[in-house]
């Protein structure tokens, strides 16, 4: 945990200052915009996307300079499904990190507005960084296609769509197989999309070889599954107020590992997949401490 | 009206194509979420943004078949602002286009993605076109820059923004100077940005000259102002049924041209912003004719 501990430490600040930087005010945009961007990107939160860019660019032996911006832009694309999930014709939450969530403070129309345009702006930053690298033309459009992939309909906005078609399936009496399959793409998309894609932009900003990004694709994949089904535990045993939650997910109207297969069954998984993880990583050897961190503090968190 | 005409005839049917092409069904997609993008790119309209980026091909010397994905994809740009536009928290409307709204078919929730959805594909598709076309690696993050830009704060989201905060402001009996900022700021941003932007991709995938590029961007400031002031007059004077559109914006406690300045005030600027817009098509000679003819059409579909 302490090299994990560190690498955060490191690392989250340096998101914390490109964010502050790349979302200050402009005088030529409405006030009210920019400082509802700010309120969710600046938020805090476990910066674990950015973090994981960093790491993946450790692994490959790329400078943490050349992935910052990349980093940075993965996290705004993550605050913006934050957003959009947390509006009322989504998951209508009204906490979010312990603090009103952007609806409540800035008005729905205005919340939809800050997530449509930190979205965008994550592209214009991903453009201009790889300009300002020198990227190659195919990386670039590479790293663009990567992440917008991993952010639309085949993956993360996927998964957000069938999460939300999945809401009263348990109680229409669903077959457990067809339940465990969708609760399966959910996971893998609406969560581990984004999560396999910040360890690519970190693979494709260092030019790393074809076999180390399928590696770290891997390895993303199952951590992604990992996080998900550990935090499906952490909603129904985990202390809701570290967390600055509200309960849990509408309390078993939402489909989840833990409401499926039972907490232990979970737990067990997120073990198995975890292990899973660890082995994707022989490729990088020692530089990839930080990342063998990641994978045991997803299933440790809990206790 | 000619030139125009035919060549709307040859390029709209292009675009359609390459948008039921690009947005085909996937298995691995929750097929509502495909279903709703579907209804809303493919629900026709004016194909102004890709008309415009073949239009400014064509001015550039370059083939149209190295521009339809990058049009298909400003479309979908638009396309996603309509359906955001029209949700509840934002204009709430029933009705586009004479058929009813995404949300109203399938909705909030499902309409909100569906416009994340087709905004963020509309990255994929640059990267990916910019790659197909063996664009080098500046020009294919010039694109994606300039599209990204014009989408966001300080484009038509910016735009839309503004117009969301100027609702009332009419009634709350601003200065006429304030009013008359904030409208052209709203004009410029909410339409204007991505007009410029669909010519700018075309002279961006021509390669044209900086001179090239500038004079189509002062072209497109010019007619998309001209476009939302004529749209404004439309409102007000023209047959609403012939439209499509339900009433005008909110009967007058919205900002527009034409309750600030009155009906013929807004169409003599409207001549004055087109007439500009022949004027920096010189550079072009005979390959702009289809740009004047959009110019001129922008004022006389009210007549």
């Amino acid at each position: 945990m302490t090299i994990l501990a560190d690498f955060i430490k490191r690392y989250a600040p340096i998101v914390e200052r490109e964010l502050d930087r790349l979302l200050r005010p402009r005088a030529e945009e409405p006030a009210a915009l920019r400082e509802a961007m700010r309120y969710s990107a600046l938020a805090g939160g476990k910066r674990l996307r950015p973090v994981l860019v960093f790491a993946a660019a450790e692994a490959c032996g790329c400078p943490p300079s050349r992935v910052a911006r990349a980093a940075a832009a993965l996290e705004m694309i993550h605050a913006y499904s934050l957003i959009h999930d947390d509006l009322p014709a989504m998951d209508d939450d009204d906490l979010r990190r312990g603090k009103p969530t952007n609806h409540k403070v800035f008005g729905e129309a205005m919340a939809i507005l800050a997530g449509d345009g930190l979205l965008t702006f994550a592209f214009e930053v991903l453009a201009g960084n790889a300009a300002s690298v020198g990227l190659d033309a195919k990386s670039a459009c590479g790293l663009i296609r990567s992440v917008s992939a991993a952010a639309g309909t085949r993956g993360m906005v996927g998964g957000q769509a069938a999460d939300i078609e999945a809401e009263g399936l348990l109680s229409k009496r669903s077959g457990r197989r067809e339940l465990a399959a969708r609760l399966r793409y959910i996971h893998l998309h609406k969560t581990g999309s984004l999560i396999t894609a910040s360890l690519e932009a970190g693979a494709i900003l260092a030019k790393a070889s074809p076999g180390r990004r399928a590696a770290l694709r891997s390895y993303g994949r199952a951590l992604g599954l990992a996080f998900q089904i550990a935090d499906d535990v952490l909603d129904v045993a985990g202390d809701k107020k570290k967390l600055g939650k509200k309960g849990s997910d509408r309390d078993n109207d939402k489909l989840t590992y833990a409401s499926l297969y039972g907490l232990e069954a979970a737990r067990k998984e997120a073990r198995r997949l975890v292990a899973g993880a660890h082995r994707h990583l022989r490729l990088f050897g020692a530089r990839a401490a930080v990342l063998h961190g990641l994978a045991d503090y997803v299933i440790e968190r809990d206790h």
